[in-house]
């Protein structure tokens, strides 16, 4: 049996398939390109630690998965065209530190406002859509 | 004339007198009161720097913004009493780096959900109890 939290960040479970598709581990964290694609080329960057708030983290493991958040929000802008990424970390209930990264386009969706968790109705995209936008976001991890 | 960009975190002016109240000066930001209080103890920490993109800030002094960052979010959970912080960066339209930070508490307002940017109707304090409010923040950053 798995002695891991019961948390679909730690175990990397089924739950977690649901909602989003690994695109690369980063230093403390891993990256991954959410389902829901209403933002085109939203991603998720999640740390590898099981910490609930941001300040949990220890200093020098804080510095590196800032790095981490910065050089995917870098890569997803200017591989995606995107005029701004958006930052969200929220986690009331389910306590494992994430982000939430969000792509903006002058007059797309939300456009001057948050970005919606969870738009209704979703846009999913191919396997093959995502494989592309996957890599695109990777190739420009530099 | 003021040479600062005409940006309410740069100029301090009535945009932003309108919108919260200065709390504490921090190592490379401020941290201020946010006056839609529907989230009990609602804050920002603003960049002192005009960037807009979180990566656009030196390596150096994005360590030092996170360490404020993290160290009023601390501040505020533990002050407060509240259950999570939320932390949202935004911004497409207010191109100056800044946090919201943003109290949760168990079965309160949007629990285990975004928060809302500008709730409706708001809900403002007498100066009193902002001033009440911004020193027991400022007394627990330590």
């Amino acid at each position: 049996m798995s002695t891991l939290p019961d948390c679909q960040y730690c175990r990397k479970d089924q739950r977690l398939h649901d909602l989003m598709i690994e695109v690369a581990p980063l230093q403390v964290s891993t990256l991954y390109l959410f389902k829901e694609q209403t933002y085109r080329g939203r991603c998720v960057v999640a740390s590898n630690s099981h910490v609930n708030e941001l300040y949990e983290l220890p200093e020098a493991e804080l510095v590196k998965f800032m790095q981490d958040v910065t050089r995917a929000a870098k890569a997803m802008r200017l591989s995606l065209g995107a005029a701004k990424i958006n930052y969200g970390a929220y986690s009331d209930k389910l306590p494992h530190l994430h982000f939430h990264l969000v792509p903006k386009y002058v007059d797309g969706p939300s456009w001057g406002a948050p970005f919606a968790m969870m738009p209704d109705p979703k846009v999913l995209l191919t396997a093959a859509e995502y494989d592309a936008l996957g890599a695109k976001i990777r190739a420009s991890l530099g």
